[in-house]
Order: C-alpha cells, then sequence, then structure tokens
C-alpha cells in the first residue's frame, strides 16, 4: 500500500494536506482467497500473482511471508519499480516495461480489470487473478495472514508458523498497536500537514519505540519464542527507518541504531533468512525520495547511511528463542528473485 | 552569512538551482575596523554593533570569539531572529521588532544605509557603525580575525590567543581546507541543483571528515594545543551538523555522534565557557526547516535529535592541551545575550 494510497484529494507527488493529521485510506478490495473458496476465490497454485513492490513496506512483508513459507512455486512474484507517477505503480524493470505474467505495463490496469472504475489508490501488495488480469484483494494485512492459514497445504517442509491459533490474540494485539504508531506512525510524521500534526505523530512515534525497546530487551521475538507476523511487521518498517524515516519523515528523535534492543533486534531478523534478503536499500530510497515531491522536491536522493552495521553480530541468540520454532529457515533465494548485490551490505 | 547570501537570480526561499552545483556568492563588502584606521574605520570601543543571527555558523563564529575575548563592553550584539523572509534578517526578537540600539526593524535598512543599491546577499555577521546606521563589513572571515588582532587593546585580560602569529600560516590551511568541504560543504550537499552535484558533494564532505576524524584521534585542538580561530570555524559546523545537515542536508552518511574522535571533540568545544553557551539549537532548526522552503516546503521542524548527549563526558582532557593556554576562560555569559535555557542542553 503506502504511497499509491492516497486521499482521493491528492494529486501526483502530493501526500500532505495543509492543517491536517496525515489519514491513510484504509478501504481496500477486501475479498480473501481461502482453501474451502467462500469469497469465490479458492486456493490454486499457479492461479494468482502477488504484485509487491520491493520499496514499500506493506508489500515487503507478504514478500518475506511468501519465502518463510516456501510459496514460491504456488503464487508467483511481480516486482514493480521503486518509482512511480500519479498513476501509481508501473513494472518499468521488467523487459519491455510489462509484467512478464500479467502483461501490463501499470498495476493500475489490473484494478480496473477489477472495475472499471476503480475509485481508490492502487496499492502494493495486490493479489492478480492471473487468467483474468483483475485484482483479487490489496488487503495487505489479511494477504499475509492467508498465506500463513489458508495456504497450508502448499507451504514448503519445515515452514515456521507464522500466525499460530494459541497466540493470534496476543499477535493481533501487538500488530494493532504496531501499525497505529509505528507502521503508519512514520507516515503521520512524514505527511503531517501542520506542526502540530507532526507533534503529535512524533510523540506516539517514540512512544511505542520506547515501550517496544523496553518489551525486546529481554525477549528475543515479540510474540513467543520464535518468529510470528508480528515481528514481520514491525520488521518492514525498522529496516527503513535510518534510510528513509529518520530524515525524509522527520522522525528523528534518534536513529535505530541507537536504540540498543529494537537495533539488536532488527539486525537479528535482517540477517535471518528470508527477511534482509528480500530487502532493497537503494529501492527503498529511490522510491520515498522521488515519489513524494512535495516533502522532497529536488528528488535528490541520499547517498547514506552508512549500512554496513546491519550485518555486523547481534548478540540476540543469548536470549535463548528458536527462530523458526520446530521448522527451518528457507533456503537460498531463488533465480530471478534475488536482491541487486549492490543494492544490501549482506554478502 | 549563510542564507541571506544568495545567488543573485534565487528568490524568496529559493537556494537550489535545478543542474548546478551549489555556488556561494563570496562578494562581501570587505572593509576592515583596524586599530590604525587605515580603512576609514578605527578600533573605538562603543561605536560598532555586530549584527549575528543565533541560527548562523558563519554569525555564531563572531559571537563565540567576541565572548572568548572579552569584548562585550566594546562591541554590542545585535541579535536577528532564526527565520526570515526574501528580504532577509529581521529583528523580531525585539520589542516592537527594532533593534534597540540602530532602531530597524531589518538589516537590509543597514546595507542600504550603506549604498541605496546595495545588490547582493543581506547577511550576518555585519558590523554596523552605530552612528551612521550603515554596515563596515559582512566579510565573515575576516571579522573574527580582527577581532582578534585588531582589537586587543579591549580585550579581557585572560582572553586567548586565537590568532597567534607562530601559528597564523597552518591555521590559514586547515581553515581553507575546512571552509571548501566542510563549513560550505553542508551547503553544497543541501542545495544541489542535481543528483550528482550532491554526490559529489556528499564524497568532498566525508572525506572531509574522516580526515578530521584522523587528525582529532590523537590531539585535543585542530591546531597547537590550544583553542584557535580554526577551532571555532569548524565547531559552528558540527554543532549544527545532526540537528540539520545531517537530514535537510542530505549529509547522512553518518551522525557526527557517530564518529567518536569528532564527537568527543565537539562536545570537549561546546561544554568549554564562549562556545556552546552560544548555540540557540531551537533557532537553529527554525532557520534551515522554516526558510529554506525549497528543500521543505512544509516548514515543519522536526523535534530531534535527542540533543542530552552534547553534555556528556567527552574525555578530551587525557589527550593534554591547554584550551586558553596562558589565558582563562570568560566568566558567565552577560545578562541579556543568554541562551533561552529551553534551546539548549547546558544547564
Amino acid at each position: 500500500m503506502s504511497d499509491g494510497d492516497r486521499p482521493e484529494h491528492s494529486r501526483g507527488g502530493t501526500y500532505t494536506v495543509p492543517g491536517t493529521d496525515y489519514q491513510r485510506d484504509t478501504r481496500y478490495i477486501t475479498d480473501r482467497i481461502t482453501a474451502d473458496a467462500r469469497h469465490g476465490w479458492p486456493v490454486e497454485p499457479g492461479r494468482y500473482r502477488l504484485v509487491a513492490a520491493r520499496a514499500c513496506p506493506w508489500a515487503n512483508r507478504s514478500i518475506i511471508v511468501r519465502r518463510l513459507l516456501g510459496l514460491e512455486d504456488a503464487i508467483s512474484l511481480g516486482l514493480p519499480g521503486p518509482t512511480h507517477d500519479e498513476r501509481s505503480w508501473t513494472f518499468d524493470l521488467d523487459p519491455g516495461g510489462r509484467d512478464p505474467v500479467l502483461g501490463i505495463e501499470r498495476l493500475q490496469e489490473a484494478f480496473f480489470a477489477r472495475d472499471p472504475e476503480y475509485p481508490r489508490g492502487i496499492t502494493v501488495p495486490a493479489v492478480v487473478d492471473v487468467p483474468s488480469g483483475a485484482v483479487v484483494t490489496n488487503d495487505f494485512a489479511q494477504i499475509t495472514l492467508d498465506l500463513s492459514t489458508e495456504w497450508t497445504a502448499h507451504h514448503r517442509e519445515g515452514a515456521p508458523e507464522l500466525y499460530p491459533e494459541h497466540l493470534r490474540d496476543e499477535i493481533d494485539e501487538i500488530a494493532q498497536e504496531v501499525f497505529k504508531d509505528v507502521n503508519n506512525g512514520v507516515y503521520r510524521c512524514g505527511f503531517a500537514g501542520s506542526q502540530e500534526a507532526y507533534d503529535r505523530a512524533y510523540r506516539r512515534l517514540f512512544a511505542a519505540l520506547d515501550k517496544l525497546e523496553e518489551r525486546l530487551t529481554h525477549r528475543r521475538f515479540l510474540v513467543g519464542d520464535t518468529i510470528t507476523e508480528a515481528d514481520v511487521r514491525l520488521f518492514t518498517t525498522l529496516v527503513r527507518f535510518d534510510a528513509v524515516y529518520h530524515g525524509h519523515f522527520k522522525c528523528n528523535r534518534n536513529k535505530l541504531s541507537e536504540m540498543p534492543a529494537l537495533w539488536a533486534y532488527a539486525r537479528d531478523l535482517f540477517q535471518t533468512p528470508g527477511f534482509g534478503d528480500t530487502v532493497d536499500f537503494v529501492q527503498i530510497k529511490q522510491h520515498y525520495y522521488v515519489v513524494h515531491t512535495d516533502i522532497n522536491p529536488t528528488r535528490i536522493v541520499p547517498q547514506g547511511p552508512d549500512l554496513s552495521g546491519w550485518v555486523t553480530p547481534h548478540g540476540r541468540e543469548a536470549l535463548g528463542g528458536r527462530p523458526f520454532g520446530d521448522g527451518t529457515p528457507p533456503g537460498p533465494v531463488r533465480d530471478g528473485e534475488r536482491v541487486d548485490p549492490a543494492h544490501t551490505p549482506l554478502r
């Protein structure tokens, strides 16, 4: 979602509305793909394509979960480029500027295939029905949960349980707080339409981060002793924090790297197969600094920050925990899905 | 100087020129006030007023040097507010919005008193002849040297030698490098008119900072074993680094606080009477974020960074050195010249 997700009255490059708090449009296409096809969309390997820009934190969640669960053969992956105009995400990185499976140049086309009058933001992640070329859902929060709970028949051997039944209440609760004040909180800072709106968002963001810093000082993961959906959701914001939110969105009380537990936690996840290997820092910076022309009119992309810290030892093993529970880490990233080695500190 | 100092073709709030490297207009009114009055302007206590906005790094130098040398009784101080429009600095913090000594609302008036057709930037610091109300000089680099070398008869007892004869070549050499790649280098990053211009400026800035980090690892001050003009010049950029240059100007390879020697050096100076007690972080942030509307159109001023680190122990005493040489630190800041306690971490 993120940046296609604009208030309807906004125009290309315009994300701030003077005098207002930032309001995320949270109306999505909410169909679900389920094992019992109760919404009309059955789980069916090879039928759907996940369209997810690496730049976008909401889309990054789905890329991580797909890989952790080993759904690469069941659901293919389309990767729009990092920058877009007022008509939103394009497949400008693909040969000929077209998604090789869907054959479209703009993600907009898949939304219009679903509804020719589609009135809202063209957002990623979007799951597209390949035969019809129409978007099934762009409801980012439900997409990852359904990958965990509805696609179980197609999970790889050793796939972790990211949304185990006995922990769902706790995961939902913390995910809700993290969404409100952190995932969306950084956008509320960056797209604030007034000093007062920014000040409020900043206070809420850092109060929430302080609380997470405390929580993660003595436990390795957010919920239970394994990686869950809650960690995926926090990770995609943390990994962008110093690269874009700190400067571009003015989330600058401190860098993530100045919060010892959160920084070690983020590095632990980054170095875990399935997390850091989905992260493209160059695309992330290009996206934010080029697309939001109302807060960065020059479109100049900073060279910093130095990313080498992401691969330094984090020491979190000392807290115990079993990242994959009774499962195993995913194998190497598939051909054609690897992040450009020049865009990541991972070796 | 800084922000009144714009290319002539630029307009209010516009500091970047698309497609270009940032070019500082370095043409000033270069008269000098000397003990022998050879430029027509004699050293004369009570005759001149130093107009120096706390926000501006070039003006901050002159505020520091005046205080280190104890020239408060000889030269009075006018303090424009942090923000300004296309007509430049105003006395909006003074009662009635007028400088109490010069009686003017805008610094521009003192430049026009000197030359009704004055065509260049209205910059601080400016030294104004009180009887005529006309600017004598705004040549910031010469102003501080002349305070050190021409006003000696009026220095306080125990004033340090900031520009000692036997060290002038070394001070000039390092000050020139620091000016080019650091003092002005941060502006070249922030006001770059193209990605390429920014990339060049960023590389030069951090190469210069790395060199300074190395130099200051084993010596307490830049030149000799006491504070000199060279330290004053580096300090005013370093003290603004994390607060404005890191985010607003995209000087973001790392924060100053991530370079151990430079950060300890900057804290050492900050905690030395005459340096940190001239620094108003709130005015600094307001100035940069409100005035440069072409790079921060929302004019929202970040709440960060956390400033508490500035008053932490720096450990630089272990390197030896005698900050004031055979002299002594200045006494408390004068009434009416103190930085608002809410604008500084100093207690």
